[in-house]
């Protein structure tokens, strides 16, 4: 089986026996990050606002922690890129949107307070789409700089897949992690609602919005989540399962269940046949799939998650009336025409419709959940995005495999295995709620087992 | 029996059918407003920042909307306060912090948009304990200026209790709504936790902190609140139970559980009698009293609270880690005492110790709904407050009475009921979760059933 393999990744958390005996430094790897930026950012734009020399200081004051056998965590040294509609005391956080030009917050977000007590990097900010929703920002995919990078967290996984950045921070209200990570090659994760602190992030849609990871290997996003979970923990819940200095080992699932769901009308024939190889390479492995074809009961999931899924957007829409109702009276047509017709799909709703659809999303997420038991499957196989990016910089690419997993809050990785006619795109693990441990174990599995 | 009268109150709500018939205009409310403001806001010291051009501006234009027979609601036209610790794009946002000086949060938070949205007048910032929880500001109580108003919304309160206002916002941790509310004579009100919506309020413990409202009377506090819930609504639960533009109509409660706890060692015997005396009056008018001393299961509900209750102080502890050990790093001494040792108590948990926390937590909240159930009960009834308003500025007064509402995330409301030798003192009804509109109800006929 052919997979995707892209020689420029700089990996933070492969070279942590080399920074442990001193044979690198966290300055050594910031360079080769540099090297990539001085390359290729003059086409990629990933960036907003850089700040090389203060990073090249953190680097050093890491490599002395290193070297004094004391670093602060795994993370100590690892550039860490933060989406624009983060918020960093250092950097003005500026949400692609010309109303939050040069704003500065004057704090750093939770999940930015965390990497650096954990002694991350921040080099800079990455681009966005406007408030993570609205229009898209200036950057190129690496591997075409024709095509979209996927977006939101457009900069954070373009940055990756270019080598800029072992690691990037984005978000995920709808498809906006594991879309771009699918699109540039890189490792995506979303873990599950609630279980990292989201505040400082700048708010869409308060239980559909969900920090996310992009980066070169599944043990730089898990180190850069754990360390936010051990560093602040999350308000009413506490923890990222499985959270801890060293990553869950790889384990073979018993049980995957296959979806199809209604993306599977829009993607080519390339990624279907790249996708099926996939599966098969499993199956031979001795995982066990299972999927409508075999259980009506995956079917009747399939059937509820396509027709309920719609409602997702009504959550957002109504969620966003708080910011986004006084930006549009403050800041007028400045505000994406997006937004607008969010704001308009609200009005039309009411308190007991949203209520309904909060109901509504509790019944799949249990149906989701025991359709995962009764098959005692580790989780749900699919594709992370409708194919590879796409020709254009407008559109970001379809949401559809992805809003799934947003709208229920449970944890996914986009591991970046197939290799369409020289493009990446990613192979989707959905797991329940809070056994993001067990689903990273699960993807490290795959991810090796697909390498062999 | 004697209950409680300040004659200085002024009341929205009670003027609604004179501001509808043209008699009254919202300028001749906030003219009786500004006209306390002058005559005692330079001893009470009640706001931190005021606008009193502005409200008369918008006071005006609310006059024309109720003049068309227009208003935007039933709130339009009222004057509402704002504690220091919510945001405002027209004024600065300050936290009683000198780390906060002259901060401008550039937006309103969710509530202020959704209070502006409904027609209310902002004349202005009221004065908060530094982020509600440290140092005091200089308010004084407005029915003896050696006293302390109570906190952390001491100026939201001062403000009601004195005139100047017919209802503020605040906000409650741990007692920092309902306990200002008792030393001022006002009602306090602090909803069902996650039935409002909290962005761009400055955080403690998300977990813990809830909106507030101090108002004139019942309606003037329930207005408010379901306006809120109205216009913006709450993410993830959707809305404030029986929020709506009319207030639930009184209705006699069949039971009441009267609960002791611990606070009850605090009192003094002034405020005993007092409290006893309205427990009997309620009794006389056919309400059942339920007790420790009538049932072994109120017992063992007592003895879980108090063993547990502790437990919520940790709980605020391991929350304000984010943004306070930020604040502790950058602004040091700036910050007070209190906060530093909080984190030092923070510093000392693990996340297993703060999930285990939560799980007692939501142990109790099960408990405490029981009871309430197995007695047909519709709230619990206690003392809002240790008694009056203590001598003093920089001890804002015992929170034992509040803590466990707080804890639980259950609704309560102060009423000011009790006239302890010339001071209020507020008689405490604390609810089951999302059972506002009902308890607000039960409080209305309790508060009609006193005055009779």
């Amino acid at each position: 089986m052919k997979i995707w393999h892209n020689p420029d990744l700089v990996s933070h958390a492969r070279h942590l026996p080399e920074l442990r005996s001193g044979k690198l430094t966290p300055r050594d790897l910031l360079e080769r990050c540099i090297a990539h930026i001085e390359a290729r950012e003059k086409t990629v734009k990933a960036f907003v606002t850089m700040n090389l020399d203060a990073a090249r200081k953190a680097a050093d004051a890491s490599g002395k922690r290193w070297k004094a056998g004391r670093p602060l965590s795994p993370l100590d040294g690892c550039p860490v890129g933060i989406k624009d509609i983060i918020a960093t005391a250092d950097f003005p956080t500026q949400m692609n949107s010309p109303a939050f030009k040069g704003w500065q917050s004057g704090q750093d977000a939770a999940c930015v307070h965390a990497l650096r007590k954990a002694g991350a990097v921040i080099p800079g900010k990455m681009v966005t789409t406007e408030f993570a929703i609205g229009y898209s920002g200036p950057t190129t995919n690496p591997f075409d700089p024709k095509r979209t990078p996927g977006g939101s967290s457009s900069g954070s996984a373009a940055a990756v897949g270019a080598g800029m950045l072992p690691v990037a921070l984005g978000t995920q209200t709808q498809a906006s992690t594991l879309r771009p990570a699918s699109f540039n090659g890189a490792v995506g994760f979303k873990p599950t609602l609630g279980s990292l602190h989201m505040a400082g992030i700048h708010p869409l849609s308060s239980t559909c919005d969900h920090l996310g990871f992009i980066g070169a290997t599944l043990e730089d996003v898990w180190h850069t989540a754990s360390q936010i979970s051990l560093q602040v923990g999350a308000p009413g819940y506490g923890f990222l399962n499985g959270a801890a200095d060293v990553p869950p080992a790889p384990e073979q699932p018993r049980t995957l269940v296959r979806l199809y769901t209604k993306g599977w009308s829009e993607i080519d024939a390339a990624t279907e046949t790249a996708f099926e190889a996939t599966v098969e390479h499993l199956q031979k492995r001795g995982v066990k799939i299972v999927s409508k074809h075999t259980d009506p009961a995956v079917a009747a999931l399939e059937t509820a998650l396509d027709a309920d899924v719609e409602g997702a957007l009504d959550i957002v829409a109504y969620e966003l009336k708080w910011p986004y109702s006084d930006y549009v009276a403050r800041f007028g047509k400045q505000i994406g025409e997006r937004i607008h017709g969010l704001l308009e799909r609200a009005d039309k709703m009411s308190p007991a419709d949203y209520v309904a659809l909060l109901e509504t999303r509790r019944r799949v997420q249990a149906h989701t959940r025991a359709v995962l038991a009764q098959n005692g499957a580790n989780a749900y196989l699919t594709l992370a995005s409708s194919g590879p990016a796409i020709l254009g910089h407008e559109y970001t690419g379809s949401r559809t495999f992805l809003v799934y997993g947003s709208w229920l809050g449970f944890p996914a990785f986009s591991l970046p295995l197939l290799d369409i006619g020289g493009l990446p795109c990613g192979v989707q693990l959905l797991g329940a709620d809070h056994t993001d441990g067990g689903l990273c174990g699960t993807a490290r599995w795959v991810m090796q087992t697909c390498a062999d």
